[in-house]
């Protein structure tokens, strides 16, 4: 459940495969367990699909993943998800993992809304935990995001339609989304702390043009100081210049665009064992020390481990054998051809 | 150089990296060796790049491929022989290694035209080594063949312009090529054991309708039973029905799509440890158990060993890490992320 959005109750999934991190491993990961037969849930601190994929360079090309001479990192997600789509994976964005317990068969873990019973624990969590960062100073900035007042990431950008939208940050994610969103909102304001974006300078020039047509208002160098209104119903805003000059400005939606901070795993709390902030397994099994626990990608270690998004695939392969030794052990495993077998349509 | 167009002199060839084998994994070898700055030469017995997924499989959907929720295996082919292109790796194809002598650093492998000196070799062999399926029992074959009136497969097909040409075998290749040929030749046989063609029904009606225009002229059942001609300059053949009775047909071209027979593999002469035709490798590097030779791909095992695809991708990585510690022994190994540093434009 994307964070910022009407908070929902408590939701149980059972699943066979719970998968912690929504970058290209977890994702490809959904499909090696799917096409064992089994199902999967995918957890992420973001709120979008794709770990760093998505969150840092969606659009970078990346040049070694075999078969694609050349795609867009944020392509290679979307790719990824439909590689994923027939086997029906369950999507828990925009919640850490908080707690996992239990024993290998039957394991539970638990999101800020979510309690997850899966029979195993795929850890793909890429370079670390990742959360959006969060502007600082804000008073009763939680009930803003609980009210969807205060986003990280828009997943559906028609919901703001009509609304006064105002964007924080000077990065890409920022400058395209005040493009994207002039066309969309009644009024987009952009705050940032420079005078210079860091984004593309095409769609800087087309967000100039559109502050040109009174589309877009800049509020440059400007920090935000204080959020105003009710029950987390956003109506107002105070920015704060340099000097300390105060402004506020009218507006029902807040977007940080503040890129990713990495969190402290809470691997140790599990019982698994952290080194250098990897995780070590067998690699001919991709197994932590905690029976019914395994790691793949990036967050993987073992003494010939290359970080590369290759391996984490090849691994994700490797893991699904030891997924299906672990819940069906009384099954012969044996390598399957898709040629052969194909996949359900989608 | 593919068996059959007229026989080139001896050719010399120095390269870094001589990959065995011009399926999907020596492809990707390729692309590994050449992002760590190294050349490549790959060799195959078979007259096109590809392997398996080129001779047997090449409309058969996979669906395993990461990031490719379905693509055939021909395009699989193509966007890896894509991705290998900025790399200017050169082909030796439709000629086996003959003979692989010499040291780590300084090997030399023969082909029937050509002399590699290589510092490396990457057997990439997949099931074993495959050369088109051969007609039997037809006099002085070799001497047709050599002079390029008798192929296996068509890499020119504008070279068949104006030629009466003969093509042998039942399978999708000789539909195909029937249909193809038949508005590029002056007149196109089809010479086939028996009645039925086992092709894909829509091709076999197209060639049909080109038989009752007198473009093509069935022979069925039929077999090659002579070929005439001086020089190797093809003349005429000889045709048998199933009663022994005999026409002769005069033709210049004559090409067999009987498909592909496995070989049994050199490896043995070379020193190469195999067992079960598979070559045991350290799964940390790849490397056989003699120096400088390395295995990947379906032809490589280890205890672990999954034999899919995405898992000789991961291994030409590791492979590469190898290479440099032989080839370079002193310069450190990095992971380099493409994304940063590109790869040369084509």
């Amino acid at each position: 459940m994307v964070k910022g959005s009407v908070r929902p109750v408590m939701t149980d999934i059972t699943t066979d495969i719970a998968i912690i991190g929504a970058g290209p491993a977890g994702l490809f990961m959904v499909f090696e367990a799917g096409f064992l037969g089994y199902s999967s849930t995918v957890i992420d601190a973001l709120p979008q699909a794709g770990g760093q994929l998505s969150a840092l360079y969606p659009d970078k090309p990346i040049y070694d993943i075999p078969g694609y001479p050349k795609i867009l990192a944020g392509d290679l997600v979307a790719k990824l998800q439909g590689q994923a789509a027939p086997y029906k994976p369950t999507y828990v964005l925009g919640e850490p993992v908080l707690t996992l317990t239990g024993v290998a068969g039957d394991l539970t873990l638990k999101t800020e809304n979510h309690t997850i019973q899966a029979k195993a624990v795929v850890i793909a969590g890429g370079g670390g935990m990742f959360t959006p960062r969060k502007p600082v100073g804000l008073d009763n900035l939680e009930n803003f995001e609980d009210a969807g007042s205060v986003l990280y990431a828009i997943t559906h950008k028609e919901a703001l339609r009509g609304h006064t939208v105002v964007l924080a940050g000077g990065g890409d994610s920022a400058v395209d989304w005040a493009v994207e969103l002039a066309g969309i909102a009644a009024h987009v304001h952009v705050v940032h702390r420079r005078a210079d974006f860091r984004a593309a300078p095409e769609t800087v020039r087309q967000m100039m043009a559109l502050v040109d047509t009174g589309k877009i208002t800049l509020h440059t160098p400007a920090q935000l100081k204080a959020l105003h209104g009710d029950d987390g119903a956003l109506a107002s805003l105070t920015l704060a210049d340099v000097d300390g000059a105060e402004t506020e400005i009218v507006a029902s939606k807040l977007i940080c665009c503040f890129g990713i901070a990495p969190q402290k795993g809470p691997f140790a709390a599990w019982g698994v064992t952290e080194e250098k902030g990897k995780l070590p397994v067998d690699p001919s099994t991709m197994m932590t020390n905690v029976p019914g626990i395994l790691a793949i990608g990036d967050i993987a270690d073992y003494g010939h481990k290359l970080h590369l998004i290759l391996q984490g695939f090849a691994e994700a392969a490797v893991a699904a054998k030891t997924l299906q030794a672990l819940i069906d052990p009384d099954k012969k495993f044996k390598v399957q051809y898709s040629t052969s077998k194909g996949v359900p349509e989608v």
